[in-house]
């Protein structure tokens, strides 16, 4: 039989790089491709502590089913936590428990988007996210990106030229794949060029707590006065990804179409995982488990911004890096991107062809993006080793 | 700021049954509405020593990333489980573990329904779903039961009448809400009937496994030669539903479109949950735990028809049941079904009204459906009493 899809996944064609990805669970392959935290970095003790607690003394709520909204203490006390620890949340907003953060970016475009409407979106940016975009049918419009977050003029002219935009995405800390960090400055400018236009802010802030240098900055989220941000937050890189639960702050009529579509689409976020992270939350020291993460990652960027500096300088260039999982590097104009990835692919190193977080992956660019979170050092050494040799190989040729 | 929402979700408008059952969770309400299996059937204590176990042994497994389609393990134990039990599955079939059965059908949809198209459904069918294929913007056309299933009469009827239908939605066994098993020979009706008219099959199969009386029929996916079936499974009511896992068989074309929206969705399901039910399926005795909660299911059900007889008859009639979660009762014609149900409401029996199941709520409607699954045996006969008297007391009017 011959099967007919709708218009949406018809346009959702695996991509090129998706082909060179491929290989990347290859035996003996030196990943520095996946979004991955680092495993020493999640609370395994606690999680099998709180677990066993849980199964001894009420099963029935880690297994029953439950509400669409989420586990009803997790809400109020993540409702506090932005409350406390961002400033952020009012009268207006509501907080909804989804399955990842990646949720939010689906029930958002879908609550908000017909087909042909508009997102805006920094470039380079997230791929989970514009392909959820995607899915709905709504056109992205990428803004370019400066050292310290998306390019204001381009971006008020993106909003002048559309009228259908619905909304802009960023992630201001630590963005994925840039690693660049949104000033407070620019965080004010979006903010008020999204009111002026009459535009929503998506803010999706996964990596906010993995800083481990400078000076932490409120979301925009804070600022919000108006009803304009909805912010998507992520127990996948401070607890764990695996389980799956992630959340939205958002204006309540916004939140009120997130739970309808979310009823439909899986009930309610697994509730084993709600009653860990609640538990964990509260009755654990979580500022001091951050504090832990934040000195793994310390840590390991360190290793990595030695390993750069020794093996990848001068011919590859970087973004500075505050916290989160990511390096993007700059390859040399004599180099093509895409055969260097493909090369790297096949001495067993692993990373991500940068033109896979455009809108437009044809678009020309010579940046790819290292995770160095999730490789043990060893293998990290080893890959940017890798890395550097090839560079240098190329430049010769 | 005014908010300007999708027109998929315009039309998901909180409807008037949902208002009726917003004060089901009021204190002292005893509730027959839920769909919530029976507590005592979880095998809590084996899901505490399995996870126990995962946290001694291999904590990051139920921790990190894992890949959209599935725990591996668990994808493959699940084909065979499918072919051995259920003879179902053919070389050109795939499975997908999703995030309850509910992403089935919002997958199966997203993957193949534009707005316009028809999903042929039985009517009464269960709301969750219906939900889920009008958030796509599907138009929905009901097809009448009969005590055997599906009206076959009807079904060629619809599908002569809309060109542009997809899928026909059914679920054969122990329907939500009718309680109605599909006849082995009306399966291969609709099966026959589907090819004919090249429309797919969406085989919802949650309740299967909760046979406590008469024999078992083998699903419509076992006929299945063409690739016409899209098989949705759960662990919801065989396991436990707050880990929301469940399942789809369905031919690989179809399978690789919803797991490309899987990913913008919630990149993979729970995956502590995943390795719990492979566990429990590979090292524990399957077959002797669905033999344990069919003999809860049996005694609850005894129960519930020792009440019924009691109470409901004769004003109240049934439809005869062999298992699953309902009962689908029928008001006479002189008791306005949606005022006995906002009565019953107020003397804190909640049951759910039986337009709720209808593709138009406003159609004519004499029945309502009982859950006697999760209340506690008390709870249960306290609300059948109170039902019957309800009636009498309306009928004496």
């Amino acid at each position: 039989m011959e099967y007919l899809f709708s218009d949406r996944v018809q346009t959702l064609k695996p991509s090129a790089i998706r082909e060179i990805l491929k290989s990347a669970t290859a035996p003996g392959m030196i990943s520095l491709s996946v979004g991955n935290p680092a495993p020493e970095a999640f609370p395994a003790t606690e999680i099998g502590e709180i677990s066993s607690q849980i199964f001894r003394q009420r099963p029935i709520d880690a297994l029953q089913y439950n509400v669409t909204e989420g586990y009803p203490p997790l809400r109020r006390t993540l409702t506090e936590y932005m409350k406390e620890r961002h400033g952020a949340g009012r009268e207006f907003d509501d907080l909804l428990i989804t399955s990842g953060a990646q949720q939010v970016m689906d029930l958002a475009t879908k609550s908000l988007c017909n087909a042909g409407d508009v997102v805006i979106c920094e470039a380079p940016s997230f791929i989970g996210s514009l392909n959820s975009f995607r899915s709905y049918q709504v056109r992205l419009r990428g803004v370019p990106m400066e050292s310290d977050g998306i390019d204001l003029t381009e971006l008020e002219r993106a909003l002048r030229e559309e009228p259908k935009a619905k909304f802009i995405y960023t992630i201001p800390n630590f963005q994925n794949p840039s690693g660049i960090t949104m000033s407070a400055e620019k965080r004010r400018g979006v903010y008020e060029l999204a009111k002026r236009f009459g535009v929503l802010i998506l803010e999706d802030n996964p990596y906010g707590d993995l800083r481990f240098a400078g000076e932490e900055i409120a979301p925009i989220k804070a600022l919000d006065e108006d009803g304009l941000v909805i912010y998507a937050g992520s127990f996948s890189k401070v607890i764990s990804p695996g389980m799956r639960v992630g959340y939205t702050l958002a204006p309540k009529p916004i939140v009120q179409k997130m739970v309808v579509c979310k009823q439909g689409e899986d009930v309610h976020t697994n509730i084993w995982s709600q009653l860990i992270c609640e538990e964990f939350l509260t009755k654990y020291d979580f500022a001091a488990h951050l504090e832990r993460i934040r000195g793994v990652y310390r840590e390991k960027a360190k290793l990595l911004l030695q390993l750069a500096e020794r093996y990848l300088a001068p011919d590859i260039t970087w973004e500075p890096i505050e916290g989160g999982l990511f390096l993007w590097c700059r390859l040399p104009d004599d180099i093509d991107m895409v055969d260097f990835c493909r090369k790297a692919m096949e001495r067993k190193v692993c990373v991500v062809p940068g033109n896979a977080f455009l809108v437009d992956e044809t678009q020309p660019c010579q940046s790819f993006r290292i995770n160095y979170t999730a490789p043990a050092d060893e293998q990290l050494t080893k890959g940017i080793e890798l890395l550097g040799q090839l560079a240098k190989e190329l430049r010769t040729k």
